[in-house]
């Protein structure tokens, strides 16, 4: 992803977004009216319209030995230690937030109150723990089709939407299984509409040029909703409480 | 994936099964007992048990454009025109129905049944068309977590396991949704115990070596597990019934 940029003297952060990308962690979707659910957009081929939104898988940390990814950093030299071990400097939501606090516009007692918060939760509160969002799988039943036997079961997902009051912006919560043991994992997607984006031509109406680009802006009428996915982060897992609070320490260092 | 090995005067062919690979068509996987439910194994860190199968998401066909993924068919000379427009050639399941045909093993009685097979079914029986057979959603509802707002929906998707009498190998075919479109696409995948493959030092209780691989050996005792599953690819879509109806003419011919 290109660098963001930090207009310090307007307290303004312009995120680049590719528009084209059709892999990775930033894909335009669009939002079917009948059941809400978002399909990806080939914006080459078919254009913009006014129910694409933008689907951000957004981080809050990178390992800083993968140096590539660190290079994408604005705050390379920050440091903390991640639940995995691994040393991480802050990046995206962290990064924001850093600016923001350090600009006087995210204040101490702001990032306080989300460690007391996340240290009061219990750990079975946590969402990645809580028993009524596992990943359910119905007792199979017998069903022939065109002459063969299967045994038929539906796999059910759980997936949470949070809308913020009074803001375009949603987060999804998806859970699926962990990648490399038993058990799930929470991922968290930040969802808006295309509208929110600043482009010098109207995306509406056409197709997305090669690479094309636009920004997305963090300004103090919309840093409350990022304070809050860092909380809403830290509740996902045992692993993501630590790392949040590990980063609004660095951040309050 | 490394090439497959034509032993002509056996008649058997050996294909060879990269046992380290994380991403990718073929994954070791583990299945628990408690749920039946795969989930991957890192060979190289935790080894190999009598629980783990291969996942293999089989192919039929290579564009003949893509260059590299043709240097592995054995048959780069076949062609087929697929339902997408584009010319393709043999590869994976088409291939091994190839030379088990040739050798004699598979009539042509058997391949002329399955294009009749193909031909009596309906459009609205074929899996992806089949209305009890599509990806669900359960209606929202309200539910708090540590303080925030969500709606909760389950996001349900069918999963069929058929299981080849006398074998150790089942088919799962996973309905999931298309990449570019509205709408589902059904994914077949083979499975079979790891104590199917052939290796040179026993698998179970050890751990993998760098880009190791073992066999997997077709022969007449299998291949007609190999013919189901052409069937069974036929009734996914219209599209892959006219892709296995132009592979069984292209093999016939």
């Amino acid at each position: 992803m290109p660098k963001i940029l930090i207009k310090e003297q307007e307290h303004k952060i312009e995120v680049p977004i590719l528009l084209t990308a059709v892999s990775g962690k930033i894909r335009i979707k669009n939002r079917s009216i009948i059941n809400e659910y978002g399909t990806p957009v080939a914006v080459r081929r078919d254009g913009f319209t006014l129910s694409n939104y933008v689907e951000w898988q957004i981080g809050y940390d990178v390992v800083k030995k993968e140096v590539d990814k660190l290079a994408e950093s604005s705050l390379p030299h920050t440091e903390f230690i991640g639940a995995n071990g691994k040393i991480k400097a802050l990046y995206e939501l962290s990064e924001y937030i850093w600016y923001f606090y350090k600009w006087d516009i995210i204040s101490k007692e702001e990032l306080k109150g989300v460690i007391n918060y996340l240290n009061l939760i219990p750990n079975n509160n946590l969402i990645g723990n809580n028993s009524e969002l596992q990943i359910d799988r119905s007792y199979p039943i017998e069903k022939n089709i065109n002459g063969f036997d299967f045994e038929y079961t539906q796999v059910k997902y759980p997936l949470l939407i949070h809308k913020f009051n009074g803001y375009e912006i949603v987060t999804e919560i998806k859970i699926t299984e962990k990648q490399y043991a038993v058990g799930i994992q929470p991922m968290l997607y930040l969802c808006f509409p295309i509208t929110e984006l600043k482009s010098q031509n109207n995306l509406i109406g056409r197709t997305a040029d090669i690479k094309e680009i636009a920004n997305f802006e963090i300004t103090k009428n919309n840093i409350g909703v990022f304070l809050e996915m860092l909380k809403m982060f830290g509740i996902l897992s045992n692993s993501h409480r630590h790392d949040i609070l590990q980063i609004i320490n660095t951040i309050l260092e």
